[in-house]
């Protein structure tokens, strides 16, 4: 995922590996963003995010951001990425990125022992098209897995009420 | 993701859809296990579980073990799994599983909150072949996303220490 903020007048990318989710409603996802992350102030800061789901043909950028600060780079120029305005944060959305999630601080009290941002999204872009992307989950090593397009369906299996 | 656990005799296991890795050093794993799975309290109580990664082919399984709960079902005897013996934890592994990681509970403080279980891997296990598992991902819906097989190499753009 890149994670993207802004905080008077800065913005900034970063590339996030570790994320989940943590509730349904309200929408919640839990983020690891560290201190060696020039984001965190950023986003400590405004109390905003917004998280991007990139492509797989977007790999070599996602890299590129990930091993270059924003302290000395400003990453939507060196990465030729357009930065679009949300419905409701300050922060940019990624026009290049196969959807969006504006996201608002819900809880910084894991933020110190955790390095554990929990965001609510309040407002959520998703492309149309393709139905599946193909996306991108590093393993480590400089290596990722690259999935998305093989889907299996169990419906028949559940219970209505669980799904 | 399965979870196998004991408590005072009793063996369950349970289908997670939500973790994360939230630190190496010491290892640490985010599982969201909540008030309504019965694996909950045999985990709480004994501190103890294991976290077991299936492969693609175990898919029904994982499903059928997700929609029973072990409060009336001897999960290890109806989905035909077999208990294998910890090093480090009473919880039994599932043998049929591409990995498992003996976990002790790390911090309980998260739990009534956002029933989100810190968990400390204390002992992996994990298949000589093959080296890439096919895996399944729950996206909601009765619908998996199989992936596993199909990677990209990027180490030639981390500096050293990135890796």
């Amino acid at each position: 995922m890149l994670v993207s903020s802004a905080h008077k007048g800065e913005t900034n990318i970063m590339t996030m590996g570790w994320h989940m989710i943590m509730e349904f409603e309200p929408s919640l996802v839990g983020c690891y963003i560290w201190s060696e992350n020039h984001s965190r102030e950023l986003v400590r800061q405004s109390k905003e995010c917004v998280i991007n789901l990139p492509t797989a043909d977007m790999a070599a950028k996602v890299v590129g951001i990930g091993i270059c600060s924003g302290r000395d780079t400003d990453k939507f120029a060196k990465f030729r990425l357009s930065a679009e305005k949300g419905a409701k944060v300050v922060a940019p959305l990624i026009s290049e990125c196969y959807a969006n999630f504006e996201c608002r601080l819900h809880d910084a009290s894991l933020v110190n022992k955790y390095s554990l941002f929990v965001w609510e999204v309040v407002k959520a872009h998703v492309a149309q098209s393709p139905h599946y992307p193909r996306t991108l989950h590093y393993r480590g090593d400089g290596e990722f897995m690259i999935s998305g397009t093989n889907t299996r369906r169990y419906r028949r299996l559940f219970k209505p009420e669980m799904l």
